[in-house]
């Protein structure tokens, strides 16, 4: 698989087997998002399991097929179960997903984060622009990477937190970027800008890619498929929403609906892709 | 009331009992499940509260009319919560609902299990297949209880912790089965696959019965009419979403509605229940 | 501004203002309300951010513009998490909202009321009638208010809630009065019966006057603006599912849209104000 020959065939071949395999996610995660996400995962085909407490984080990552951790919701107890859970993903070699959300926003956030960066480096980090450039700040300040690495924008802070991880790295915004070590790097363009009027969507991103990142082993590949369900679901009903005179309430039903109920020449025709080498 | 006399009309009854006496739940429960289990109490007619405090938990229980405790995303403070909770409800004699939510997953559940099963025996227990076997496994290796009473499945193993906690057990599944101390056996085959693409459903189903076993003190008919009005609201919910071309999401919010605006002859006639002895 | 001259035309500047400064509202509340009241705040045209770490608490009140405490769920570190971003608040000088939720249910509600209260004075408190009646007498009783303040009916206890706090009191119910110590008072008469079957509406209604605080700074008016998008929100979304033959789950959904989609014309005609002196 090289960054020329992904196509919205390969992208849906993985939605397909999100919904055949249905993979076993843990997450843990902010207590905003934390039922949208079961509820997206379900739609989606995966296998929702939360649990946090320190006595079982690890057992629990040792049946999943991939961990999330999101720091929303942040507080000393969570973060050492993130820390340990991702420690034991990494031990086990399942996928994990970081979502820095709010990093930036306090010192706590970006000290935690850095910590979770230590702890192990996670197979894909999703964040919006201000969230990656955060983070990959709090990592090239804690890690002494040259700060010339072009962290005074998104997609270069995406760059340096790639070369930090080895991982994927997913800008999300109007359009998602999503960069690999093999500076592979693919942008789509679906979604609506209602999905940032209802809370936890990106959130909910982050879930689908540990989803499809326990399906498909090639991480970049993965997180551009779950980023392009999600655009095109998101896209959809946004416009069923308004078609109906209604608003974000509706659509946030109808965004579920169109995760479990998206086919595959909807999908491909739909999908806006394009795919690069950086 | 015997098991052979249990009809339609008795269940109504008890669905129209709960609208009517609004009876307080209060419900220490996971935080996935946390809201949509208060809006199905609403939307049944009950009125949820939802505390963990230690400082205030037994004086919550103090004011309520049942109990139901789920333990799908615990931690060492929140099983203190439960424990307390459940001895209090105990030592006041109001009803007690147990939702072993991912047991056998992880040791610490099944140990938590044992742990709140020590505390006091609840009223009802509801669980799916596996729960209810690694509940029973729980009780029995922890009790020391003949591991031949039949825990090798889930009828088995319900009647298994029937006969430790002399209370009620519900097995949940493509059909649900309650049984009680006293041999009687219902049978409900309503519901809808979709059911189990919503998180948190089954919890909601453990703090229906809740309310149902405030309103009637005979807890295996209590539990056999929860189960049957969510099993109900469920099927329509679902067919209704299929009709209209939606999904999951959508059928969220229909279940909410059907449990707030079934009437008695659509549920009498929808109802599919049998009525046997173990 | 006097009580007098307060219009619906006034009310809806405070709506458009929100939706045009969309202001960073930092909301600790209960796990419960958690994602409604994010989606309603996003509905509206607000920036929810939820944190509770006592590590950023402060750092979070230092970037928002308005903090919104519920004690729902409380427990001790949730507690202490609000108690220092209302200090923190009330040093920044950005307009703080409390919700009391349960008081009078169990004496710890009662005393971290009190304590709350000692922390810093609020802007605003909202609560259904018995709720400010208890938290009136708290207040009353750990300071030794005199206790003939009429704290034996609600709005009562509201006037002696000002009196204390100096801020506005809300008393929400089938009607809303908003106090404030100029001894104005608004009355609304909007709503429906069937927000009170949804779980966190009064909730998402203190989330929303924290919303209109930060954008008009008469928090009289502000508080008055923000029950009366609800008020008018709510009865839109109950009349839509009922005429749609749908119940309390489809509501949710149609509140949110009608939050978002409310137009001038709408909102003016609908609202039910009353304006006087107490």
């Amino acid at each position: 698989m090289t960054a020329a020959t992904l196509t919205s065939s390969d992208l849906w071949a993985d939605i397909a087997a999100v919904r055949e395999r249905s993979p076993l996610v843990h997450s843990i995660t902010n207590l905003v998002a934390i039922n949208l996400n079961a509820n997206v995962l379900l739609a989606a085909g995966a296998s929702p399991v939360m649990a946090h407490a320190h006595e079982e984080v690890r057992d629990m990552v040792g049946i999943a097929q991939a961990l999330v951790v999101n720091i929303g919701t942040l507080d000393p107890y969570w973060v050492s179960s993130m820390e340990l859970a991702l420690k034991a993903a990494a031990v086990r070699g399942i996928p994990s997903v970081l979502d820095p959300v709010g990093a930036g926003a306090t010192p706590y956030r970006d000290q935690t984060i850095a910590r979770l960066l230590d702890a192990a480096a996670p197979s894909v980090i999703r964040g919006n622009g201000s969230e990656i450039m955060s983070t990959a700040g709090s990592a090239i300040k804690t890690r002494g990477v040259d700060s010339s690495a072009g962290a005074n924008d998104a997609l270069g802070a995406a760059k340096a937190l790639v070369q930090r991880t080895g991982g994927v790295v997913c800008v999300s915004g109007e359009t998602d970027h999503v960069l690999d070590a093999g500076r592979r790097w693919s942008r789509l363009s679906n979604g609506h800008v209602w999905m940032t009027r209802i809370t936890a969507v990106g959130c909910s991103a982050t879930a689908l890619i540990g989803a499809f990142c326990a399906a498909q082993s090639d991480h970049w590949r993965a997180t551009t498929a779950a980023m392009a369900l999600l655009g095109v679901a998101g896209e959809m009903a946004a416009e069923q929403a308004q078609a109906a005179g209604r608003g974000v309430g509706s659509m946030q039903a109808l965004l579920l609906d169109a995760l479990q109920l998206m086919d595959q020449g909807t999908f491909e025709q739909r999908l806006r892709l394009e795919v690069a080498q950086w």
